[in-house]
This record gives C-alpha cells, structure tokens and sequence, in this order.
C-alpha cells in the first residue's frame, strides 16, 4: 500500500497559498479606509469604513443565535435596497447592551452620514452624495456585555472617513482586514476574477475568524465585493447556495456567536447585462469563484483557529441522505476527542467509529469504510487487513489531515472543516480575560 | 451585596462527602471476585465477576450511540428474566471486533456457566446451582478495533472463579470498582438504606467513567444492587425515572462510547411483600435513596472527568419547557468555550449569553437571569448594577461552581453537571495511544 504522496502534496500546497500575501487591488465603487480609536488601548487600528459613493445592492447572512448584537437589530430594520457604507468595529460586540448599544449605533449613523454627506460636497471630491442614516450597515465583533464605547468612536468619525482611499492596493485590504481582527493572528484575503459574458469582474473577500466563535472576542464576520451588476435577489441567492459548504461547513469548537455577519455587496461597476435569473448560464463560473473567495476565507479562519496548528477535513460520502452526511461530519468535526487526537498525530479511528456511533444517523456497519488520507483503515466494517499503522502515523505528521468515510447505504454527501485541538486553545481561552 | 457562604459551603461539603472512602458492606445474594488478566502488562486488576447464587431479577439501558460493542448485542439477544453473573472487563471495549468479539462472548459465557455450576457442586459451597450460558450479562471497556483477549481471560476464569466472596465488605467492593477502571483516578462507589414497608433494603452501586466518553479507553459504566424484592419491570421503571436527572445529566466532553451500560439488580433477599406497581406509596422513599446513589455516582464521574479541576453544575429553571431547559443546559454544559473559562477562574457570563443563544431555544432577553452561585449578574435581561466582578471572582475559585440561569418563559426546568476544561484533559487525551 503506497501513499498518495501527490494527493498530499495537493493538500499541502493548497494551504501554502492560502497563507501567501494576497494581491487584492481596486475595484471600482469602494473607498475604504481604517484608523484606530484606540479601543484597546495599545493603538492598533479598529474602526474600518467602507463607502460605496454610488451604492451598493446587497445580501445579508446573519447569526442563528437567538440572542443578536444590537449593531445585527440595527441593520435587520434597514428597509433599503442600496446601501452607502458598512462601518466595523472591534473590541466590543455591542450585544447585550440593551438601549445605549442600541442608540449608539443610531447615533453613529447620523454622524457618518452628515461627516460622509459633507465629505461628497467638498471641492477636490465634488460628487455632491448625499448619505442617509438608514444607508449604513453596522458589524460588531469584541467582548459582549460591555458598555459600548460610542463617544470614543464618534471622536474618530471625522479621522475616518477623511482617510478614505478611493483607489485601493493590497496594502489598503491588508490595513482594513487586519483592523477587524480579534484574537485572529493573521488578516485574511481572498479574491477571484472572471468574466460575466464579456466583461471583467472582480470578487474581493476579507473576514476574521479565529477562535469560532469565542463570544467574548471573537465573532465570525465576512464581507465579500464585487463590482459586477448583480440584484439583492441574485446576491442572496448566491449566498445561500454556496454558504452551505463553505463558512457553515467550518468548526472550531462548535460554538456560536451572537454577532456572526456575512455580507456580499455588489457595486454594479461593470455593465454586465442584466442578470434576472439565478440560473442564467453566465452565473456559473461567477458562482464557482465566489465560491473559491468563500471557501477559502472559511479555510483561512479554520487555519487560525485558537491553537490550532493542524487543519482537518472531513469527508463524508453516501450516507443515507445531505442532512444526515452533515450531522455525522459534525458530529466527527466537533467532538474534542478526535481533535485531541489529531493534535497528538495520533491515527485514532476508534474515535471516529465512536463520532459516527454518537451522531444517532444511520449505519450499515458491514458497509462503512474509513480512510486517513487515502490510507484505507476500515473496510467494509471491518480493520483492513493491510492497515499499517506506521504509515498512517507518518500521515498524521502531515499539518493538513483528511478523514475520508464512506457509508455506502444513500447519495448524501458532505465536507466539514475543522483544526485540532492543543493546548493553546485552552490557554488562549483559560487567561483571555484575567 | 454579600456572598452567601453557607451555600458555597453546602456544595463543597457535598463533594467532600462524595470522595470519602464509602462504607459498603454485605448485600446478600451476590458474591464477588476481581482480579487480573493482565491485559494491561502492568499486573492490575482488570476483571470482575459477580455472582448471584440465586439468581437476579434485572433492568439494563444501554448506549444511544449506532454503533455497539459485542458484549451489548450479547446482552440484548438474553430471554431471561433472571441473570446468574455479570462479567466485566477492562483494557478492551470489544468494539468492531466483528465476529472474533461476539463469539468471544459465547466462549467466555459457556466456560463461566462450566466454571460456575462446578463450583456449586462442590462440597463446600453445595447449593448445587445451574448456571446457564444465557444468563450471564456481559460489561466491556476499553480500546475499540483490537482483537478481544479471550484466550487470556480465558485462562483466568478458574482463578476468577474460585476468588468469589459471599460475604463481602468494603474492601471487596472497592476491589470490584476499582478493577472496572479506565484512566478513572479514582473507584467509584455509593451506598444507601432504607425501608419498604417494615424491612431494611440496601442500594449498593458501583461506577467508572472519566473521560465521558473517551471511547478508546473509558465508557460509563454502572452497576446498582439491591437486596430488595423488584420486578424486572419495576427495576426497568425505576431506572428511566431518574436517569435523566442523573448519569444523562452528566457531560464532560459530549462524546458518548459505544459501551456505555447502567444495570440495576434486585437479588431478592430481602421479603418486602409484593410490590406490583411503580405507584406503590411503600417505593416513594426507596426511588429516593436510589436517585442518591445514581446522581452521587454520576457526580463522582464528573468529578473524576479527564484533567477536570472543578465540578460545575448549570441550573435552568423556568424555560418553555422541559427539552427546551435540557436543550440549554447541555449547549451551556457542552460548550469548550464555557467549561475552559471555569478552568481559568474567569466569571465570564458573555459565554453564557451565547451558550443560551446558540441553543436555538425560545429567549425573553427581558426576562433572563443569571447567577453565579447567589451572585447576581444578569437581572432582567441586564447587567446587574450591584454586580462586582471581584466577589464574583473569588466565587470562581471554589472547587464547585453553580450556574444558574432563570429564563421566565414557562415551566421548564433541568440540572445538568459538567466538569472544566483543563490542559490536562488534552494531555490525556493527545497523549493516551502513542
């Protein structure tokens, strides 16, 4: 039995490139900038803007949670199509902060709106926008329950939004990503370009992760761009069809956040002809790239998990059906023993027969199969006869690990990402606060 | 504001209580015997029998899990009403051991049933009792996927056999719990008397369990006998009213083994008259003293949990109902984020607010409460004013800590234990193969 050392390799190189310094560049639409408000005390940037001058047609993903962030309420009772700006800050997670989380955020709206008003009537910008309170969209990541901090924002609004860059580089995404980071150690970035019939288009992506979701610091939070001309409807059906897959297919500790945001903006830059229908065939190698921006900002966030120094993907085929695929790739995902395991590069696959087991989904025994990798360990329920446990321990060294099963009774499929568990993440989240 | 510290006191002298050496003695009609196989190669203890010279009336609950070990399908497939023996082994949980594991099973029971009846018939003990292959009840934990160590238990069963103990005393019963350990620290054992009608009846039970559940190594099992006279039905009943509240309120890592197995015994000694009815008013103090047993034994489980430091018991009172409380405490009970934070020391109720959240249950912000302990922290959906995060910190460093959670939506409530999250359980659990 030789290793698929290629597929490895594959493997590995996918990961390296995730953690290359992405060339994001301009596109058209966004001015962006990112300044600190001194939240942390220690001066590291904080409060991200992004303006859209002509505005923005977009679609929202929000947290499942039944207790949300006062900045998520906000945002829900916007009733506009188009908006002009998205304001992030880091730090506080403006959730259960009753009445002053609240008011806050409506007075941080009104004040961007005159300063972002006025900014568009001076000479050297002179496009004359004018930016209405109800055209701005608000996210939050940071410590819940603390008093939110809005005049220590609202004295920085008017540095904010006079840094604002027109024509951005990668230095101006890296500014912005690293600005809405918690405990997450790297920024991330991601993009794509294709063509929607004839035309050029770009798909941006920055995102923060990390400890998913440490409530008290860490927040899952998305925000991908393009200039193509794509409606709301179509935007929001692009997400829910590849969110799926992609930033609800990841784990790190099983934990929610009550202020997890994606949202997708489109600038309508490009004059691709209109787009009504989801399944219009130019839509295909869109979605399939934005698709590629998703998953790879999703992998970025696995990657940065807290501690976590190994990435796992779990591949679950032909279970009965996609809702019972799911359930055992978390119930593998999610159980600390195998991430423990994972974490000691240890070929424990009595862990996954245990998580499989656990999941209550249905199992034909006598048709499972398991592989680490393409290192088949069981067979048709039972301990391949060639399973060498040195070179599936060799397997485990690998910093990118997949755990293949196949359980042969129905078509439904399923990938789950997750990290391993050590010992920093308890260290991380034992002395985060004290 | 001042701590209640009688409370505090209560908790800590209950689980001082549980760790005193328990002083069980004699139940008539059982005989016992542990010793080694050496499964482990280090010589300790690692099989178990008990004897029931007259037969046993029996209920037994099993793991949820779809995936079982050899040893439960055995006991399932059992006709009987009355068990002889119940055998237990250590070192292999004789999982996806196929048919090597099942017909070890056979083997094992046939030569127990020979070894039994032989030594019933011999002239010192001369009750001349039968004992059947199908009325011995088999226990396993240990690795899952390693072929079952038959020959070598095997071997033992004369020896195991003619070490049985009919009159037993503290030490034989320490003996037996701590032969039927894993990486458990500690034997796990838990007494109580009391009357029915005008009898004296006694409840003996018996425990392992640490890592709840680290499927390689530990599985919960638990073993409960009585000298009262009980229908199996009765057993059954009383076994279902009060395991929700008891060995399935515990967690320490959400993972469940594919061995776990509760049985209770009635061997019947004792002449209490007739009872027919789960109802009958002569059971209501008796079902007491058995849920003691079940929730002391359970709770000495968690104690015990793999790295675990503190025992930490989250309280949900007044949910939309029943699951809806059971639903929360397990998302609070369950959650890295939580128990690492109690391992930390660290008062932090923003991960309880997002535990509530995430379990997807009906939340009134406006009517939420939380304490920790007596303590205050959320009242009415607000930061309590009075709350001082430095009497809650030196809660925090108690060895048992309450959380208490009143939603104030209905009438559902629900106490489920946990254990923190320490390095030490990754240690063990990074650790425990290689």
């Amino acid at each position: 039995m030789a290793i698929n050392i290629k597929n490895f390799l594959n493997v590995k190189n996918k990961l390296s490139k995730m953690r290359d310094f992405q060339d994001l560049g301009h596109i058209e639409g966004i001015s962006i900038s990112a300044i600190t408000a001194d939240l942390y005390g220690d001066g590291r940037d904080d409060i991200t803007l992004f303006y859209f001058s002509e505005g923005a047609k977009y679609a929202s993903v929000y947290t499942k949670s039944k207790i949300v962030s006062e900045n998520i309420k906000f945002n829900l009772q916007l009733k506009n199509k188009l908006v002009k700006a998205l304001f992030i800050n880091t730090k506080n997670a403006n959730t259960f902060t009753g009445k002053q989380g609240f008011e806050s955020i409506r007075e941080l709206s009104k004040y961007l709106s005159k300063e972002l008003t006025l900014r568009a009537s001076r000479a050297e910008v002179g496009t004359n926008d004018v930016v209405k309170p109800n055209q701005i969209l608000f996210a939050s990541t940071g410590v819940i329950g603390e008093t939110y901090p809005v005049e220590k924002i609202k004295n920085k609004i008017p540095d904010l939004v006079a840094s604002l860059k027109t024509v951005q580089n990668k230095y101006v995404w890296v500014k912005a990503a690293s600005a809405i980071k918690t405990t997450d150690t790297i920024p991330k970035l991601a993009f794509e370009e294709c063509k929607i019939g004839e035309k050029n288009v770009k798909i941006y992506g920055i995102a923060k992760g990390s400890g998913m979701i440490a409530p008290n610091m860490a927040t899952m939070l998305a925000f991908i761009f393009t200039d193509a001309d794509l409606s709301a409807n179509i935007l929001k059906s692009l997400l829910k069809r590849n969110i799926d897959s992609t930033f609800n297919a990841i784990t790190v500790d099983g934990d929610t956040s009550t202020n997890d945001m994606l949202t997708f903006f489109s600038t309508g830059k490009v004059n691709n002809s209109n787009i009504e229908n989801i399944l219009d065939p130019r839509l295909i190698n869109f979605e399939k790239k934005l698709h590629n921006v998703m998953l790879n900002l999703s992998l970025q966030i696995i990657k940065d998990g807290e501690g976590a120094k190994k990435l796992l993907k779990i591949n679950i085929s032909k279970a009965q059906n996609y809702q019972s695929a799911r359930k055992i790739a978390f119930s593998i995902a999610n159980s600390p023993l195998i991430k423990t395991a994972i974490a000691g590069e240890d070929p424990n696959w009595g862990r996954v027969i245990m998580a499989i087991g656990k999941s209550g989904e249905n199992v034909n025994v006598k048709k499972l199969n398991i592989k680490f990798g393409e290192l088949s360990i069981i067979k048709n329920g039972e301990l391949n006869s060639e399973y060498d446990e040195k070179i599936v321990q060799e397997y485990m060294e690998w910093d990118s690990i997949e755990i293949n099963v196949e359980m042969n009774i129905g078509e439904g499929n399923y990938i789950a990402y997750t990290c391993d568990f050590t010992k920093d993440y308890i260290d991380i989240n034992t002395d985060y606060r004290t």
